[in-house]
């Protein structure tokens, strides 16, 4: 088998894909390299790393090898360092891919041997793009969807708390605002459940969890770090941890252009992320609503279908509950007004958004009930009075501290895009429906998630009479061109559905 | 719509992808472009071109756009050129896809929307793949395997001989030799029948069509060149030309590290060829073989149906004719070794190969029938008689001119490697197979089909008898170093399957 040595040096090109080398034409000859082979390259300290090659004859000297600053970054590797050099030849998995794609079933080895060499790069983008659209886009059994997440969680990093309660809950989304999670991390854990609760970014809402709770405190942790600050107050609310479920986020890369999402797939992610996080209860937040992304009572029991045989295959407590609507959950949309709203929630303001602590009071007793911990009516009565006393704001500025945010932040204080514009009712009626599509649209223009500050707030919810002249809604930007974006965007995309007159709701 | 100009420069960078474009970071931020991206490039005289985005700060100036020298090559651009660049938006065909995936079937246009985007480089490769395992690895009807043909064909180059009868014989591959082709073009076209023959050029096996016929005669010509070749002999054998069917390359390309083809992708590409060559009357030579692309009968007849089933949609006469061994058809493997195998029969040589012109004649005479030309026994005493009075020779000899080939050429004066190593059986017996995909192997080594002199000949055929000592066949390489990987490749496949004894075969 083919190996030399190089010497590595820094190119100044950005490909988009960290993981591009840059070796000589000649050394390439030599060694019967030629653009677009991967390699796989060793160095003392590192470890082996799958590479793709490009040549060139000027941008760096013979017997170097030139990497990107994402690469240094992301490896630490020095300029100079020794690399092993090694071809790296077709991976066996491709051949299991070939006999799934032809209609045979796999077995859980060769299942575990693809998802390891989508972690680690071996395979090509469009030979994982085929598999992917053979084992979501067609029929699957529930074996291999257990062996897929099997194998998602086994080729990560993994936690295990002997036996422990471990509770989670998490939302397939779609939904703007709905910012319930925070809520339900303080209640739980003031009631003396462990929570390990790690959220996601937004990919293409105006938030995810891990964007808004990012305004009140640090998200980023290693897995390192993860048992003892878990030790601390029973919970955490962090951004998915590196290496947990790793998989995961190589589809999410390679799907990232598809405009569809499988419930298949959508499921077995969360499921990988909950296993891997080593959760035995579960409660799964499934928002029914015509402008999200489960739009009908079929649909949702689709993924309640997946959750509930997934849970049962990894013994894993699972209960989704659903919850339709014709609008969004709470008053701010975008990551600073959606911590404010739940800021205004735990601390017991007048003006908190009343929908958004009805739901996380309900999905809290929700989750008591399935760990054991309370029944009927009573969970829910133990859930409002945990919030109403002041006990889970108390726990969430532990939360807050140990991920080292400032514990004694008041839902005001948060900063919140100083120019404004109101958009106000042509008509007078009620409100039927509010646009979550239409929103998102319009969140993204005014740079959500990226900018935090930036968003709109909900003067009006569904339900509601609206007067002509009323203001229906405030946008909050960072600057006049995002505003003159948004703007643009709102020409295009209609927020709010009025009912004209005073007919049914 | 985001539009603005840079100067086009130079940048000595190879990624296996000439579609890779140079921004300077900070022209790119000023207008909100990142790595990845995917833009329209115009300018004077060019066709608009999408390209993919990598950032740099120090490989060019501001305000260039760095280009590698492969799409100077592809585009004849030039240096300084000034170059409208444009962002592109997610193309509509996106939303066809998804739509697919989901299970919905797509309308004639959507489909051609699709093709049309994989032609043009509007789609991202992950995107294609899941378009391409969708349709090509689950269930499809005729309708949409029609319309995908059709769809390829309309997103290229096509030729139309108003009406006149357009002959032509394709191979489903796998077979190593079997070089029937060039001979079957002599015959038919010194019949008087019109047949503009393209054939491919080597993905996985020692040698395609135009591999070996460029030993003879140059083989690629533009679509411009097709009509004056063909009134030329009525007959022609090129590579096939550029811009036909183009979809098909970029299929190839995406599908390339896939291990197996499904023959619904295998027909479609076939078949888009024809149509796009304004063929009406086709033979399909399917070889079944344990050791080849086709193994069983029933195999054999699903590839069969969905030939017949799609002639029927483009009113093409379509007869698909098997042919089962149990070894290679010809003896030599390898570019050159099969040009001389071709010419030895075209020039009636004493040691021509058998099999190889029984073959052709009979595939001749197939077509001959189909065309309605002649009928029954007389259709092969036609084929043949063409061959044996060297009739064929003369039309080869005038299509090799034609091409710009050398037509005074005897079989003996094609160059062959000149370093040899001899196989001899080590026991007694008879042949019973002679392993495909093992010749395969050791003629890649040898550097087939880049290195056109290198092959092996096979001094025993299936079906014969050996005595110990005997040999089998002989490598002809061009350097020591190739004849050892070849040596080395040979220990692990087994080329001759031979019976001990004298039991039955």
């Amino acid at each position: 088998m083919l190996t030399f040595q190089l010497r590595t040096t820094f190119v100044d090109v950005q490909t988009g894909d960290e993981l591009s080398v840059y070796l000589h034409r000649r050394d390439a000859k030599e060694h019967g390299i030629g653009e677009k082979d991967r390699l796989i390259i060793g160095w003392r300290g590192g470890s082996p790393t799958v590479v793709t090659v490009n040549l060139t004859s000027s941008l760096i000297e013979r017997g170097q090898i030139g990497l990107c600053q994402d690469f240094k970054k992301r490896t630490g590797i020095k300029k100079e360092e020794l690399v092993k050099i090694q071809l790296l030849g077709t991976p066996e998995s491709v051949k299991h891919i070939a006999k799934r794609l032809q209609g045979q079933s796999l077995t859980y080895r060769e299942t575990l041997a693809i998802i390891k060499d989508i972690v680690n790069y071996r395979l090509d983008d469009a030979v994982i793009a085929f598999y992917l659209s053979k084992v979501f886009f067609t029929n699957i059994s529930d074996q291999e969807l257990y062996h897929i997440t099997r194998a998602m969680v086994e080729s990560g990093q993994q936690f295990n708390f002997d036996g422990q309660l471990i509770v989670d809950k998490h939302s397939t989304g779609g939904l703007a605002g709905n910012r319930i999670t925070p809520i339900i991390v303080a209640i739980i854990s003031a009631l003396g459940l462990t929570m390990p609760k790690t959220s996601s970014r937004a990919v293409t809402s105006p938030a995810g969890t891990a964007d808004v709770f990012e305004v009140l405190a640090p998200v980023s942790f290693s897995p390192r770090e993860i048992k003892p600050l878990l030790k601390k107050n029973n919970a955490f609310l962090i951004w998915g941890a590196d290496g947990i479920a790793p998989a995961d986020d190589r589809i999410i890369e390679i799907a990232n252009e598809l405009p569809v999402e499988p419930f298949t797939k959508l499921v077995t992610s969360i499921m990988a992320k909950k296993v891997a996080m080593g959760v035995n209860c579960l409660i799964v937040d499934v928002p029914i609503n015509p402008t999200a992304k489960v739009k009908s009572l079929e649909e949702a029991r689709e993924i309640e279908k997946l959750f509930v045989d997934l849970g049962r295959l990894f013994k894993m407590k699972v209960k989704v509950v659903f919850y339709a609507s014709f609008g969004p959950i709470g008053r701010g949309i975008g990551p600073a007004l959606e911590a404010r709203d739940v800021l205004r929630v735990l601390q017991q303001k007048d003006d908190r958004p009343a929908d958004l602590q009805k739901k996380a009071v309900y999905y809290s007793a929700e989750l008591l009930k399935l760990a054991g911990r309370a029944k009927g009516s009573q969970a829910n009565r133990q859930a409002l009075e945990c919030l109403t006393s002041g006990q889970a704001w108390k726990q969430m500025q532990k939360i807050i501290e140990a991920q080292g945010g400032r514990p004694n932040i008041d839902s005001e204080d948060i900063k919140i895009g100083r120019i404004t514009h109101q958009v106000k009712a042509e008509e007078s009626g009620s409100v039927r429906m509010i646009d979550n599509k239409a929103l998102g649209w319009i969140n993204r223009s005014l740079g959500n998630p990226t900018i935090k500050q930036a968003g709109i707030y909900l003067h009006r919810l569904v339900g509601e009479t609206v007067e002509k002249g009323d203001t229906l809604f405030t946008i909050y930007a960072t600057s006049q061109a995002r505003l003159k974006y948004a703007l643009d965007a709102l020409k295009k995309n209609k927020i709010y559905h009025i009912y004209k007159g005073n007919g049914p709701l």
